[in-house]
């Protein structure tokens, strides 16, 4: 284990401060060249050295005949190149002394063939020259703390707490703006490609020295080294959460990536043990990953499993509470003092039993700050499930009804909206308690968007909080299991 | 059974011609209030006549101290009152002679106690004039296809073709924006309340009737009369799909829907047992429920449970597959003559299996017409499941890197995009296939939004594209049982 990340391979891969680029262009629809635009869009602060066979420009860079000709060593080579061409411009990399790369090319392992021995002869070139490389057939990294997106798409949202080694580059890729759309993002981002030299283990403990970090995720269809895995990932899980999505779960799974990757899936339960055993959080889907690493990036761990659930809505509540009892997550009793003091805010028609139901009749500062105060306060209860569901329309309706000037309602209904954040978010501050909203709204509707921001993250269903939760959940007891 | 919603006690109550309402004022914050100014803002072409007993207006209408006085008997009387008002109410409608009402107001069956008698009371007072009523503790009805909305909540979107019976009130009001990001929305929503007369088996049959109806989605917290509902839905289920969402499943959420409509929940498995019997495809959360109508009240019903999933992006592609894998679909296998059309689309490091992976590298016609419509050919498969991801951003840069001038690139994407889904469209009109999408972007991405609005649905995840794929096949299974 390694304990900062100058010690991984992979800190100039995910860090450098020049590169050379192979295959970017003039020609706007080339992969190498979007690379090359989505390096530049982030406002890349390093040098960078565009090599070409013809052209002296590339989008505005001097460009270079061969690598050779390069004014200095750089720290990576970045190749998105024809398959056949690789092995050839690693070795004229190793000349010039260049010691990490990124192959982005595919064609190798994964179709079979000639492509094995392509991958055999690029591992033979890199070993050669003392190379490091992460790929052959990924899609790059992204830093976005580094301004460094070296993938095909623009990076869009903001650095974030998420680490995310994935044998799928288009995870890396396609979800920045799913991310941003919750206010969560990558820390950094890495697509191991076929992993013929860096592998999903080197990720895992990079990402576990990176500071910027706060929970792991891997997309996995294969792991190679099970051992190596197994250690790493236990001894990383206690002090910084680890999510995995394993995609050759089902036989359909299995045959699909494996003609992606070439990765050989083991059987299901192989894979569950060496999960559990390795202290990881296992996810079902992409989207599960995700929201499990945006609750275990934000939220304070749960001491049990006593779930409160406060809403307006009756549906929506008791479809919480159904959610919360297939996940084995409990609904609290309360106290007697929490009895006592939820009284007097609870109308008639109302409910004092948990899910704690307010219905529509009562003022707003108790339901964002009084109610969920008491709640948060009840020592029966580990977790706090807030149904969000501000009708922003509504609000402007009232006023304008009111008689408030139209240009005035929008601010009007934003400071209000603003204020009810403000106050969840210092109950937040001052009880360290797990603390989850769930809406049918999404990021467009200003509570949910703002509150997330908060480190409160808003789950866009019922279901999807109560996965949430019961990951957290989770992740306690493998801890316990590990001794941890 | 009825034929024809005239036959139905919903029918005044869903499309008045002309309305009492009992608790609207000039005061904003009121829920009576809000319901008028939601029934306004919709644009009822109907007479409303406010009953207040001091105001002389009420929002702008002529307001009358009783209902005695008003110049008309109107077809409907809505009651957002203090609960012990109620009976009171009701009595002086039927000395007017209304014979339909919708009661909001809470306070009755489920909050027990005096709140039964009252409950009681209520009902007593609608036999005694033959009153048929909705509710109590309900939050009304919408059918915009009537411009008619008598909910708290302003109504967003278009009417669209789900029909809602909901045992919760806040699923017909808070779900508008929802349905409405995807491009759906209800034909008709009905929040029963406490069926204290109309029941959830009249919403079915109502809804059945319907002609704007083309899937009934149903929130259940218990089933009142098991046999009727049972028959209903036998008799419907082969002419209009029905999706149900049994909040009852587990102890919390029976706990919550007791204490919510005073529901008795029965045990998850006979509730299986029901919905199975009856036709009905079981939904396992809110979200789920309106996919499925989504799906059945969009795709052609599937021959098979043989899926082809065609993407550009491996880990996407896998992950769909693994979906597919886990609800018990299965992966096609192509016949020679699709292979034989296919070679030539896939690149040397894209894949002629299924998913169908093409890169990023080939021509966007391929992936939008020609391919799609050889795997539609495909006799060995039932089912087109298409990865979304149209980088919108990605395509202006490289426009802008093509030296297309800032102005146009805009609607030179736009055309680009548009182009592509008429060619979809035009294949799913051409080809009688389900046809569904998948995608990590959401309605703000043109492509995803105008798909979808052409009838192909595209799921914000691959699993929920699979689920609802498999409630398609479990649909057809469902019918084959009831031998129809």
């Amino acid at each position: 284990m390694i304990d900062t990340i100058e010690q991984s391979p992979l800190c100039p891969i995910v860090n450098p401060g020049s590169i050379a680029i192979f295959g970017a262009s003039n020609k706007p629809t080339s992969m190498g060249t979007n690379q090359l635009l989505s390096l530049t869009a982030l406002g890349f602060e390093g040098k960078i050295y565009p090599v070409h066979p013809k052209e002296k420009e590339v989008l505005g860079f001097k460009a270079y005949q061969s690598v050779l000709d390069l004014p200095e060593v750089p720290d990576l080579a970045v190749m998105i190149l024809p398959t056949k061409a690789v092995p050839q411009v690693m070795a004229a990399c190793g000349q010039k002394g260049i010691k990490h790369a990124i192959v982005v090319s595919g064609g190798f392992n994964e179709v079979g063939g000639q492509g094995k021995d392509l991958e055999e002869e690029l591992k033979e070139t890199a070993k050669r020259y003392g190379i490091t490389f992460l790929g052959p057939n990924c899609l790059g990294v992204v830093n976005p703390h580094h301004k460094f997106n070296m993938t095909f798409l623009p990076f869009e949202g903001k650095p974030g707490f998420i680490g995310l080694a994935s044998q799928s580059g288009s995870l890396v890729t396609q979800l920045f703006g799913y991310l941003d759309r919750f206010g969560i993002g990558f820390s950094t981002g890495i697509s191991v490609g076929n992993e013929a030299n860096i592998d999903i283990v080197d990720g895992l403990e990079y990402l576990a020295a990176c500071p910027h970090t706060r929970v792991i995720g891997l997309y996995i269809e294969t792991i190679r080294r099970g051992r190596e895995f197994m250690e790493v990932a236990r001894a990383i899980a206690p002090h910084k959460p680890i999510v995995a999505y394993y995609v050759g779960g089902s036989e359909a799974g299995k045959r699909a990536g494996f003609s992606h990757t070439g990765a050989m899936a083991g059987p299901d339960v192989l894979y569950d043990g060496v999960f559990r055993q390795s202290g990881i959080v296992r996810a079902d889907s992409i989207t599960e990953m995700f929201d499990f690493c945006w609750a275990l990036g934000s939220c304070v761990k749960p001491a049990g499993k006593r779930v409160v659930i406060q809403t307006h809505s009756g549906g929506p509540g008791a479809a919480a509470a159904d959610a919360c009892g297939r996940e084995g997550l409990v609904l609290a009793d309360f106290s007697s003092e929490t009895l006592k003091k939820l009284k007097p805010f609870v109308p008639h028609t109302g409910s004092v039993n948990n899910p704690v139901d307010l219905t529509f009749s009562r003022r707003q500062e108790e339901y964002f700050e009084s109610i969920p105060e008491v709640l948060l306060e009840e020592a029966e209860a580990d977790v706090l499930m807030l149904y969000c569901s501000t009708p922003r329309k509504a609000f402007e309706r009232g006023m304008k009804a009111m008689g408030i000037e139209d240009a005035e309602i929008g601010p009007f209904v934003e400071e209000i909206i603003d204020k009810q954040i403000s106050l969840l978010a210092g109950l937040k501050e001052s009880h360290p308690k797990t603390f989850v909203g769930f809406s049918f709204r999404n990021e467009s509707n200003r509570f949910v968007r703002n509150l997330s921001r908060q480190g409160i993250p808003v789950f866009p269903s019922p279901e999807r909080a109560a996965r949430a939760v019961s990951a957290l959940v989770r992740y306690n007891k493998l801890m316990h299991k590990l001794g941890a």
